[in-house]
């Protein structure tokens, strides 16, 4: 097991009606507030409602921020730190999913920073306050609701990027798993595969010792594809919401992860995609999870990926490379089911710029860990996907 | 999945040569510390002399509390209490187990509290302010070092009773599995069946749903299994000692059971014995728990107890009931393996206050929720332990 750190001050607020303890948490901070929302899916679903009536009826101030995209921009987050600052406000309130709460700490950090926002991004300029961020979640997918990363866009220069830093850990996060059901079953499963990226870029890389997180990261993998496809076929089936919800928020914690080792590619080459061809998150990830498992496999890896394959999708094989093959196509036939891309062309991704993409995935001369693509290996595997 | 609420604000700092960062964590605080430990152990394995570096070399004042009992007692805090206001304390710092940390934790609330100390622990007083407390943790059981709770023993009225307040989470925690080779076999033993308690406590108690926290369950307990034997064959086994260390948290600081519902019966009962007989807290339990676990094995209860059989033991026995029992056999064989105590005789616990340990053991008119016992029901518990 690998030295470690581990901190999580998050206040989770987890079930049915959580919301009201919304004030209670906002008050600790202050009582003006800057809502941060995406589209108009909380104002159909009720959820804006909810929140606005628990502020209302406290007497919070609040002004609000909406339109958070996807792929949240810089342009949001400026517009965002300029209402603080004019405003006084004392703490940013998301209400959405990782994006929106991204964006959120993204805005918390830029409102207390004097320079353009997109230097924080860019490793220019390391910000040394922000203003305190809340939480309440209506996806399950980033567990941004409980750690510290934020990772914006700028179309500008094409580029999307992460900052992370312990100040930007929400304070708090109103998790109720029925503020997920009525998530389209798109957003869901791509949620699903986010989640499900989070434990695999820590789990297959090999630890010794670190015996307790293999099991948390298997753990998760179970719950979260035994409640993945439920939660497609009955979207208000409460159990596999509030499993999926609790699962996404394990997976990127630290619980599952702290001790063992990241890869990063699925990461670094889905942002260069994102950052490409605004695409979603998730949906960028379960395109790349089984070709990136293929090309990790060897006789080197193959003992884990049988592991994977025989404790994850109950493969009763003896041979570990058999084992391990078919626990990969189990991935890919279950990312089919849930709807997700398998191709680059399901994504509307054209061929015509796989240099560009490859040399934004790099970190350095390379990227990854389990297995290390340099940009030309990029280009190839992005070859593979077509 | 019942609604929870999850707060866990400390600092882990988990790994090999982490008191290093003691100095940091302290500063954040002040510079004036009580240093609280148990008896001479940590002046024998260099602990002590870690932690006294550390702080010396920072410039950092501290006054040393020693000789906290394994079940601390309300004279300790009284006198911790007294030394924090008369010199200004601005943090406590325990350095042991989970009674040092536990006794750390009640000086923190007695040193802001005007009344007597006891007050606290007997529900007549509410704190509302404490000193912060650090952890350098020595021994992987209670989890005290990631909670609230702070279980004292007062011999005056033979009790011995718990009381919890976010405010007494610790701050921060080091958490050096190198600081845990050096307990011997008997504490180590304790340790393990103070883990698996924590754990059984939710576990038993089916909660539809809680899946997650279920497979997070099993995976604290198969860890501790695996290690548990290694740890006391091969005392210096980092390894060993990291996977319990980190087991031993994960088990009592809401990532296992969150969600899930709190049995008790175990606690209770021991904690009455405790106060009885000063008995160490892990070996009650290790006592106990066979003899719960058959207790509470019915038609109803036998299908959990086959999956603990099964997904724990690895027992392949179709039946439920006999899968069950092969579960609770293989417990008890496993405690025994380890050097556990079998009978209330091996604790030397004489059979003539079964009355009053079954008074103390109440909470209200009855104990326990996954079964529930009168003091009849555990008076004729107690005669099967004899």
């Amino acid at each position: 097991m690998n030295n470690f750190y581990f901190y999580i001050p998050t206040k989770v607020y987890f079930g049915k009606n959580q919301v009201e303890k919304l004030p209670g948490c906002i008050r600790e901070f202050g009582n003006r507030v800057l809502l941060v929302y995406g589209k108009d899916s909380i104002k159909k679903n009720g959820i804006y409602n909810d929140v606005v009536s628990q502020l209302k009826k406290s007497d919070i101030f609040f002004i609000e921020l909406s339109g958070v995209d996807p792929n949240p921009r810089i342009s949001t987050v400026r517009e965002g730190a300029r209402v603080c600052k004019e405003n006084n406000i004392q703490i940013v309130l998301g209400v959405g999913g990782g994006s929106v709460i991204d964006c959120s700490k993204a805005i918390a950090a830029a409102s207390k920073y004097d320079g353009d926002p997109w230097d924080i991004w860019a490793k220019k300029a390391e910000p040394k306050k922000a203003l305190p961020v809340g939480a309440v979640i209506t996806l399950a997918a980033t567990a941004s609701e409980m750690n510290k990363n934020s990772v914006i866009s700028n179309p500008d220069t094409e580029e999307k990027k992460g900052f992370g830093h312990d100040m930007l850990i929400p304070k708090f996060a109103i998790m109720d798993p029925a503020y997920t059901v009525t998530v389209p079953k798109r957003p869901t499963a791509a949620g699903i595969a986010d989640i499900m990226s989070h434990v695999f870029e820590y789990y297959f890389i090999e630890v010794p010792g670190a015996t307790l997180q293999d099991e948390f990261c298997e753990g998760v993998l179970r719950t979260v594809i035994k409640y993945g496809k439920q939660a497609i076929d009955e979207p208000a089936n409460y159990e596999a919401r509030a499993n999926l919800l609790w699962a996404g928020s394990m997976a990127l914690n630290g619980v599952s992860s702290r001790g063992k080792l990241f890869d990063g590619l699925l990461h670094s080459l889905e942002h260069a995609l994102s950052a490409l061809y605004d695409i979603s998150h998730g949906e960028g990830l379960a395109l790349i999870i089984p070709y990136w498992m293929d090309a990790a496999l060897s006789e080197k890896t193959m003992h884990r990926f049988a592991r994977y394959a025989r404790n994850i999708w109950n493969i009763q094989e003896p041979d570990d490379m058999t084992a391990a093959k078919r626990g990969i196509e189990q991935t890919s036939k279950f990312y089919k089911q849930l709807g997700l891309p398998q191709k680059l062309s399901d994504l509307g991704i054209p061929f015509d710029r796989f240099e560009d993409i490859a040399a934004k995935s790099m970190r350095g001369d390379t990227t990854g860990n389990l297995i290390v693509f340099t940009k030309a290996d990029v280009v190839k595997f992005l070859e593979r996907m077509k």
